[in-house]
């Protein structure tokens, strides 16, 4: 077992829901249960202190960074510990590989682990060629993706580097192997490509299922604080953070019944991703051949 | 004169910037002084508490959006107080009005000012479009700047929004009205085109100058905190943030001499701006003729 990852005792999902609001000390009342269908008003979002800014989420001594990859509008993250210089990559990709050494390089950081939301159809993971040039780094990726790597994630596995951590939600739905990772102050959810901003990811292909990650959604990432801050693996309108009260209120597709979700998921059309046969089965061995 | 200005007495650089000094708080010590062609060493950077992250900036009640406009690659910044709703928009694109008003209409806020850090060269401003659908909204930008708009800003004025204010330093040297804007706290700077991630405004259309550009960041930038937040008008390769800390040490022009910084300045053979015929006369009118 891997040192950053600490496994925990798998849990009933509504005790471990019910766990996590309880420890909820960021602010508003999270008290809400997941009502499919049941949707917000849809008037203006009520200003509470603290709420859906990025600037908002006050953990001491947490470096990150938001870098994107302009071709597939991929974001990368950037997170480290300032004290001890742990660092972990979240859906790191393969064209930015030198940008992102750089600046890690630049900060005097220590790259622990390279994690991956999900295996990615629209671009090649730069993960396995980073193992060759960061030494000591580890990947990780979800134990359903079907992928390999050096740490594969269950729920509720703890991702540490110094004094934080980010704790695996599984989100299938997108694909079978999809995760959420989310801050220990419940500040953050790093949601790949189950939860986009004002969208979702697509359900046509790769283990897709519309009700999955309808269900997903919204009992692991719509449980989290309104003022959690969501990050997503893309985006296609320059947006970069939204907030989990904010896609409960004005997600386009969330916001319907589950009926209604899965008829629009299923009349998306959309093209197949260019890179598709070309990015998945690089991305089930972490980007590169030999690792 | 508008209510969100507040017009301060002039003072002797010097004594600003000692003032500014010797009111941070913010962390490090930082009696630097100007020094030009005086370069840092370039290890990597000493992680200290709460540096160099975009996360780290403490303001309560401040709700921060950073948006993106992909085609002229130009960073929108919407500021607001989250109790009071007023909110200030920086540098919004004509192409992205819609999504910006949209956030706006969603979040409730009650927009009073829409701030270019600049005449630019390289897309349109919606500050005029912006101020026909958005009630009782201001237009302002530097008054040296030779553009039409509510309000003309100089060195010192305050632009404020609820409990919250930026303050303006003039940075002429990309342009003659360059500004930045610097919150409250010293934690964000919005530097425009003056000081980009790692690089920095040309200088070679309206009114560029090096000289003037070098003296402009060393003076009014990097004299702020080194855990200051950098947020530049401009990223072409994916960055969304960096700080003082990190540009006064990697920044690859700015840690060069006056000297070699005009060298360099006056030798990057640059294509002319596709939009600079239409967007520079558009930007002195607000983007729209008839405001």
């Amino acid at each position: 077992m891997c040192s950053v990852i600490r496994r925990v005792k798998p849990v009933q999902l509504v005790q471990a829901v019910t766990l996590r609001l309880r420890a909820n000390t960021e602010g508003s009342a999270d008290n809400r249960r997941f009502r499919p269908g049941v949707r917000a008003g849809i008037g203006p979002l009520r200003a509470t202190s603290r709420s859906y800014c990025s600037r908002m989420a006050l953990t001491e001594g947490l470096l990150f960074r938001q870098l994107f990859e302009l071709e597939s509008s991929t974001y990368t993250y950037l997170l480290a510990d300032t004290e001890t210089k742990e660092a972990i990559l979240i859906d790191p990709v393969l064209e930015t590989i030198d940008r992102d050494l750089k600046l890690i390089h630049e900060l005097g950081l220590n790259l622990k682990v390279a994690v991956n939301t999900h295996c990615h159809a629209d671009h090649i993971t730069s993960t396995g060629l980073m193992k060759k040039r960061s030494v000591g780094l580890r990947s990780a990726i979800s134990k359903f993706s079907g992928a390999s790597a050096d740490i594969h994630l269950s729920e509720g596995d703890k991702i540490t580097f110094g004094r934080h951590y980010l704790t695996v939600r599984e989100t299938p739905g997108h694909t079978d192997g999809c995760v959420a990772l989310v801050s220990g102050d419940h500040s953050m959810a790093f949601t790949g490509d189950a939860l986009l901003i004002r969208g979702c990811g697509r359900t046509d292909f790769q283990q897709g299922s519309p009700e999955k990650l309808y269900e997903s959604i919204h009992q692991k990432i719509f449980t989290l604080p309104d003022q959690c801050l969501v990050y997503p693996a893309h985006d296609y309108l320059g947006q970069t953070a939204s907030t989990v009260g904010e896609e409960r209120k004005f997600n386009p597709r969330l916001t319907k019944s589950l009926e209604e979700f899965v008829k629009i998921m299923n009349n998306l059309n959309l093209p197949k991703p260019k890179k598709i046969d070309t990015a998945v089965p690089a991305n089930l061995v972490c980007g590169v051949h030999e690792v």
